[in-house]
């Protein structure tokens, strides 16, 4: 019996006159598209013509939800009210539930955005915020970080936690992420990245960055969209899941 | 058989910490509630608070959308591509849809606002665009002014066009409204409001403002809300409708 | 010799439709305005209006900074880079002194707004981002509360520190404000709050509410714009003041 | 003697994580630089370094005025009132002298972007409203398209009208442009462009895109920065200036 992930990455993420990624080469190779819901980026038509790109491959579509905070793009913490939070997930929710309807499909999956995916790791309130958000309209699996705060929270409000890992990022040895200021936080090699997410998938293991080999378990593998040569890396990891003879589909068939 | 009409009004108006009308008042009063979606007022919490107030009075929700301008609360004309107009259409339509269904209901209707509102009266490609971006989405009633451009592009495009009537405006002998900048444009006197709209609603008639009587056709009666003695005004049509023995109910039930 | 003060207060917080404070009434009473900069609350012809109206009165004219956050009044942390933060200042700063210069005066003093004006109590990156978006511009005299951070930063860049006192607020005995979650944080009787406002001027005293009478020293008195009654505590504070022989004048002249 | 030309850019336009053009290359290349103010694109910390790179280069500031829409990137008309859209052009010229202030230097003219651009060639109400919004804070140069309302209310304010000229536009025989929607409206060839520019500059005419020899004046020679292969267009046409003995240099010293 073979090994199956999926691939996740956040897309969609331009505003009016401006863009980000290469929202198309990326809806080609992943299998589960985040996709901004115009808080942190996205407009209404950006969100359309996502939906439907991803409509037309066969990608899943999930909500990528944020902090209102448009000139942050969403990497700014903030102290907001938990009911408002609440509501802010609701209403981008509903505003993608629109377009994913108009492309014939559903959204299947939440993955919170930048600074309110980093907060909710521990944050409990906010974390139980994004929850009541998306429950009083669907019960829909939310992805997130192992161990977080949200994921279990989650879980005891009934809708399914679902776990990724990120192919370019270097791990400590006990599961975190390496934070983005320290040296080494990034990988950049093709090869390497590709080979170690082949690992995490098949193995289930990763070399932390004290060369321990760790634990590590996923649902879906992250990649970047908006790095240069994101779409080279992303289509080089599914190139490697394919030839480990990994069957690459999205969580949410 | 008796009458019946709908009473729709302009709600959830409010942004953050500023306020315009007395919402729960307004819905005690009127059997329709065209619900600001964030566009031109409406943030996320007032969307949420709103559906949840009008279900608990069994009053039918609208989707009061509006160009994208908070600054000028979508009171000014905005070149708009159509495609952009559609794509902000559906987007307001799908973020009510959330709050709605998170109350247990359904947006029952869309109602344009303001400028938007408007414009579509006349100009068929922001209309069509209006169309396109409900219908993309779900097969809802468009209310607005009869004889305009929008409710016969809203027919042909199979949805049901709502035509509604100004409880507090004057009208021109051809059955337009007085331009506001007119003197006598705006009816101040709850008494001769109240009289007016119950001939509007049982004789299908209204004195227009040369004197003469013309036919007056409306499934819906518009009361306004952001006015000084709105909830007054409001009140006093609802008393003299139900005197006179009209059946005050959604025109969406 | 007799005492003279200052009396502040936040104007100018509408934005577009949405009003928020009787300004022309409030700047018949106060002797500095704190002007909204359009980052929390102040559209442009609000803001231009505003200083024409304190300039004709008067009113020295102060910049109200804050945090972009209109959506929720500058009333929540952000967790903004410092750089941006001081460039948000500066933008603030430099809107507001070109209506300034319209109406034939300048801007005279900063004073931060809401959660901005919380935190750079302790939050010393923030205050020092505070202080440098306004030193690159002019050398103007920092409004905030007595011992906080960003006075004494302001004080070793050189910027006069101006310490306010609230006439509205319950105090605790180290001199502190009681939370506003707290019960009687707020003084609602004007007699109360007007005598208690003479007392601060010309004793420098004020009976915290444990009922110990501390030392309090402050170069302007801010009164509230923005809640029921506000207009009248406002008159009435002056009113005292003056009775008592007190001279209510800018403490920039 | 020798002619002399400035050459001006769109700089400044990205906003938050987004960007536009390669500012500091198009810097190097420039004279006069035209900032986005935030309103149609430019936040605080971009206006501020592109502020600060300008003034290490001795390239003259103006500020890049727009309709509020950066949704729609300040390219869609709004009927919007003329007193808001004076307060507007004010707002954000004040905001920019903050910047420009500074950084040690001045803003020096003013250019409309955009749709209000193009909106003020012909409609007076919003013209006199852009020289409004200018001339209460500044007699400021406004840089327009040669036969504009614009310049000419301009002129009868006191303000110096300043005409451009674009290198890689086709121009009709009476001297307009032709519609970016015409095939062979925009050239894209350096040496054409270039050679084009040197013409117009030193013998004051262009080839308008029917074969006739037109006349054409211009203070300044408008280039893109936000095109592919912008960068080497605009530094070729500086260079084919440069070698015909033009003088390029700011049109306000």
């Amino acid at each position: 019996m073979s090994a199956a992930i999926d691939i996740n990455s956040d897309l969609g993420e331009g505003f009016g006159q401006w863009t980000m990624s290469d929202d198309v080469a990326m809806l080609d190779i992943v299998t589960s598209a985040n996709i901004a819901c115009g808080f942190h980026a996205g407009d209404p038509s950006t969100m359309r013509k996502v939906c439907e790109a991803a409509v037309a491959r066969g990608v899943t579509i999930g909500a990528h939800v944020s902090y209102p905070d448009l000139a942050g793009f969403g990497r700014r913490y903030i102290d907001i009210d938990p009911g408002e939070l609440r509501d802010a997930v609701s209403y981008q929710l509903g505003a993608l539930a629109g377009f994913a309807a108009a492309a014939g499909t559903y959204v299947c999956y939440v993955k919170p955005h930048g600074a309110l995916y980093n907060t909710i790791v521990r944050h409990e309130v906010q974390a139980q915020a994004v929850i009541d958000g998306v429950a009083c309209i669907a019960d829909l699996p939310i992805v997130g970080l192992a161990g977080s705060a949200v994921l279990r929270l989650a879980a005891e409000a009934g809708l399914r936690p679902v776990t990724e890992a990120f192919v370019d990022r270097a791990y400590n040895p006990d599961g975190t992420l390496v934070p983005r200021s320290h040296h080494g936080a990034v990988l950049h090699d093709i090869d390497e990245i590709a080979s170690r997410t082949v690992r995490m998938v098949i193995d289930g293991v990763v070399t932390a960055i004290d060369g321990q080999v760790v634990g590590i378990s996923a649902e879906s593998m992250c990649v970047h969209g908006d790095t240069p040569g994101a779409v080279a890396i992303a289509a080089g990891v599914r190139r490697a899941l394919e030839a480990a003879g990994v069957d690459v589909r999205p969580f949410m068939p």
